[in-house]
C-alpha cells in the first residue's frame, strides 16, 4: 500500500435538498482531499446543496475526469447518476443517508472507514447492466432512455388495461391483457418487479426478467431472457398507457407504439467496500430472517 | 306446473349498441310475451338498441314492476344493472352475448330454452353481496358508490404509489405501501382481484377479500374478512390515488380521505338456470382442464 | 367485579418435559388456588412434568368438570388440547413458553397479569371451526379425525404425484395432479396452508380454504368454500398418499380412497385477554412491518 | 445440399415397452437406413421393445459412435437419455410419443417429415446445461449424481420439514425451513420448480433457480444465481430429509450432510427441425393462450 490513493478523482453526488446532505459532502470532501484525492462536485449538487468548497463538474466533465463517483442518497440518486454516467465508464459507490439501500451499501456511520478502505485500494467491483429502449411509432423512434432498474409500460389515468403482443429477438412470445409489462435487469429484479413477483436475479446472470402486473390469464408466468435478446412489445389495445423507465416520469404511448428494449452498450460498474455480500444485502432489505 | 309463468313481469337490459343485441332483444321479448309474461324494455336500452316494440321503463320502474330482469350482454353489464336495481328487489339473470362470463351464464345459442325452463319455475336462486362504499373527507362523506365486484383505491397517472392505514372494525390491520388495494366481494374474487392473487370465494362465503396490488413488502398476504366487518382505508400518503367501484370511471383522492367499505344493506338475486354449477363455471372460464 | 373467580374450575395443561413448564405449572396452579380456583391437571402432563401438587384429570374429566383449560406451550399444544376437547366445551386459553404463537397470545412474562384479567372476568370469547374427517374405502369409513387446521392429503415417500378428483357438495370442482392437497380451517389459513401460498382468513369467516402443493396447472388457485360444504377428494392416482391432520403422523392411502371433510359438530372456544388483536397477532407473526 | 445425411450414425432411443413404440422404431429404423445411416438401437430399448433389426449398443458406444440419438418418449426418457450421455458429445432430439413435450418437440405425426429436414442439414443446435451435484457427509462424498432439470432436496415419508443452511460460492444466503429447495437448470424451470412458483428461465440464459417449496417464511422468494456458482445446502434439520434428481427415486440424506450442486462440465446439446421456437412451446404446453 503506498500513499497514493486508489481513486485519484472522486466526484461527489447528491441529489437532495437537505443540511445533512450538505454537511457530509463538506465533511467527506474534506477527507478525500486531505488524502490526496481531487474533489469535484456535480453541478446539480452544488446547486441543490450550497455547497461551494470544491469545483463544479456537469456529468460529461466527471464523466471524463473523475474515476470515482461517490453518490450520497438513496437507491433513486444512484440510479439517476446512473443514467448520467451510462456513457461513460467512472465506477459508483453509493453512501445511503437512511436505511440500508439495494444499491446503497455503504452506511453513513461507517462512510469514513469504508472511503478509507476504498482509497487503499480494497474493494471489489461490479458490473451492471443498463437497458436502452427506444419507442416507435409510425416507423420513427420518437422516445429513447437508459435504464438501470427497468422499463415499464403500463396503464395510465383512466386505469384501462393495455394488451401487448410481446415479441423476443423477432419470434412471438405472448399476446398479454395487463395492467402492465415489466422488463428488468438483474438491479431492478429487486425492485418494483420483485413487488409484482417478479423473482430476483443475481447481478452476475446475464438476462431480463419479463414481468406481468395483473395479467388477465392465470398460466402467465415471469420469464427471464439472455440479455442479448431485443425485447420488443407492440401496443394493440392501449387507451391509456404509458412508458416509464426506472420509475421517471411517464411518457404517453398509443395504439400501434412499439417499444424496443435491448441491453445498453455500456454497463455501469460499482465498487463495493470489503465485506460487501450481494446476499447479505437481501437478507437485511428483505427481511428474510423472519419465520413464522 | 301451470300455464302460467314463474315470471310475470319481465324487463330486458341490454346496453350496447349492436345490431346483434337489438335482434335478440325483440325475438326474446317475442318470445316472452307469447309466453303470457308483460315485457318491460329499460330505457337506456331503448335508446341504445332502436327497439320500440315494448313499453321503456327507468330503473326505477323496472325495480318497481318486474319480476326477473334478463342481461344481454356481457359481465359488465351485469355489474351495471345490478348497482342500479341495488335498492329494488328484483331478481337478475344474464345472457351472454359472446363468450361464457362469470355472471352471463346463459349462452345466447340456448337462451330460449333456458329461458323456457325458467318460465316453467325450474330455476336456482342465488344472492350475492354488494359493497357500499363512501369516501370521507374532512369530516364529510363527498361521495357514495354502491359495487358488486369490487372497490379499488390506486395509483393514477403519475404512478407514484400510495400508502394506506387499513383498519378493520376499528382494528388497526396494516400500513400498506403498493400500487392499490382492492376490497373485492365473492363476485369480484374471480374479477380483478383475481389477476392480483386473490383467492376466490365461493359467492355463499360470507366475507370480502382485501388483496393489495403490487405490496411494496414481500410478506403482505391476501385477507378475508368477515362482511360484517367495516374496512376503512385511510390515505396516508396519496399524491396521486384513484377511487374506482366496479372498473368504473375514477374519482381523484387526497392525503387524509379515507375510504370506508362495507356490506350494502340490499343484496342481488341471479337466477340460474337447471345445470348452472359454480365450479364448472371456473373450469371453464379459467381453463382449469389445462395441465402441463 | 366480586371475589368469585370468573372460572371455578380450571385445567392446566404442559405437554413437554422441560422443567420450566413444570414451574411454570406449579407457580401458576398455586397462583389460581390462591385466587379461589380449583385446579385440575392433566393426566399426560402430570407424567411429564412430574408436577403432582394438583389433582391429575383425564381428558374426559377435564371436559366434564373445568370451566377453562389454560395450555402451557405452542401452537402444537392447543392443537393437541383442541382435538381432545372437541366433544366438550371448554374454553382453552395458551400461553407460550418461548415465541408468540398464533393461538398462544399471552406471553410467559405476563401469565400473572393476564389470567388475574380472566379471573376478573375481562376477557374476550373467539369460537373457531374444526374439521370433522373420514376416510373411505370400499363402502366403508377406515378412519376418521378431527382437525383445528387442516386435513392434508399429499405424496409420500416415494414423492410420487397424487392425482384427486375433488368435489364439494356433489359437484365436481376439479381433477387435480399436485403434490398434495390442503383443507384448512381460518385457524389453519396462517399454517401449513400459508406456505403453499393459501389466503388468510379471519377466524369469524365461516369458510374453509382448499389449498393445493405444487400443483401441475399454471391455472389452479386456492378457493375458499362455505364451511356448510362437504368436501371430498377422490384419490385417481395415488401410489404413495399419505392423509395428514394438524400434521400429526400420517395414515396410508390407496388408489380409490375417499377423504370426506365437513364441519365438525362442535367447535373449540379460545379465550383471549384484554387487548388482544387478531391482526396485531398477525402482525407480529408474519412480520408486516417490513417494507422494502 | 448432398445426398450425404447431415446425421451418418443415428443410435434410437425409446424406453417404454409399448408396441407403438416398438412398430415406430422399426419404421424410423427403416426410413433412416434407407437413406445411408448407420442405426443404433441402444441396449435397453432393444430388450424392452424387443427390436432385434439394428445392431443393439450400450450408452458407451452411443456416445462414441453415433452422431445423433433419437429418444421416442416423453420428457421423462429424454432426461434419462441426456443423464446417461452426459459424458458424450451425441446431440439428441426427443420425438414424443404422445402429447408434446418440454423436450420432445416434434410430434410423432410429422417424424418423417422433420427427421428428412435433419438429415438434410436443416436444424437448429441448442446446449443444455447439466448439474452435477454430490451429497457429502462426514468430509466424505458417498453419492454424486447428473441432472438435466433439478435437483430437490426435500421431506420424506413422515414430513417433517427440513431445515437448510444455503450458500452459494461460500457465502450465506439464508436459512430455510421449509419441505424441501429445488436448484433447477432453465430447462428444469418448467418442470418442478414451475408448480412451486419458480421463474421460467431461456434455456440460453446460464443461471440456476434456487426454488423453495413450501417455505416457513413469507419473504423468501426463488432467485436466479449464475450458472458458474457452488452452490451448497447443509442440514441442519433433516429427521427425515431425501434427495431427488430430475424425479429420481430418493437417496435418505441425515443431518449434517452437505449437498453441493455445481454446473457440470459437459453440457447437452438438443437439436431442433425447422421451425421450432422455444416460445411456441411454452404457449402451448402452458395453455397462455387462455384469457379470462
Amino acid at each position: 500500500m503506498t500513499d497514493m490513493p486508489a481513486f485519484k478523482t472522486i466526484a461527489l453526488i447528491g441529489r437532495y435538498q437537505s443540511s445533512g446532505v450538505s454537511d457530509s459532502l463538506r465533511k467527506l470532501g474534506a477527507f478525500l482531499r486531505d488524502r490526496g484525492c481531487e474533489v469535484l462536485l456535480e453541478k446539480e449538487t452544488v446547486a441543490s446543496s450550497g455547497v461551494r468548497e470544491f469545483p463544479g463538474a456537469d456529468y460529461a466533465t466527471v464523466g471524463a475526469q473523475a474515476n470515482l463517483a461517490v453518490v450520497l442518497g438513496g437507491d433513486g440518486s444512484i440510479l439517476h447518476a446512473a443514467r448520467n454516467l451510462a456513457n461513460y465508464s467512472v465506477p459508483l459507490v453509493g453512501v445511503n443517508q437512511g436505511r440500508l439501500g439495494f444499491m446503497t451499501d455503504i452506511a453513513a456511520s461507517s462512510m469514513y472507514e469504508n472511503m478509507q478502505s476504498l482509497l487503499d485500494g480494497k474493494y471489489a467491483l461490479e458490473e451492471r447492466t443498463l437497458l436502452a429502449s427506444e419507442v416507435h411509432r409510425g416507423g420513427r423512434s420518437i422516445f429513447g432512455a437508459v435504464a438501470l432498474n427497468d422499463v415499464v409500460v403500463n396503464k395510465g389515468a383512466v386505469g384501462r388495461l393495455v394488451e401487448f403482443l410481446v415479441h423476443v429477438d423477432g419470434q412471438f412470445v405472448y399476446d398479454l391483457r395487463a395492467d402492465g409489462l415489466i422488463v428488468a435487469t438483474p438491479s431492478g429484479s429487486t425492485a418494483y418487479a420483485l413487488s409484482s413477483n417478479g423473482p430476483i436475479i443475481q447481478p452476475s446472470v446475464p438476462g431480463f426478467a419479463l414481468v406481468p402486473i395483473c395479467p388477465h390469464t392465470l398460466s402467465n408466468r415471469p420469464i427471464t431472457v439472455s440479455d442479448r435478446c431485443v425485447i420488443e412489445l407492440t401496443l394493440k389495445r392501449a387507451p391509456d398507457a404509458r412508458f416509464h423507465f426506472d420509475g421517471q416520469p411517464q411518457f404517453d404511448l398509443s395504439e400501434g407504439d412499439r417499444v424496443v428494449v435491448r441491453r445498453a452498450e455500456r454497463t455501469i460498474t460499482f465498487v463495493h467496500p470489503p465485506g460487501y455480500s450481494y446476499f447479505a444485502m437481501l437478507r437485511e432489505k428483505l427481511h428474510w430472517s423472519g419465520m413464522y
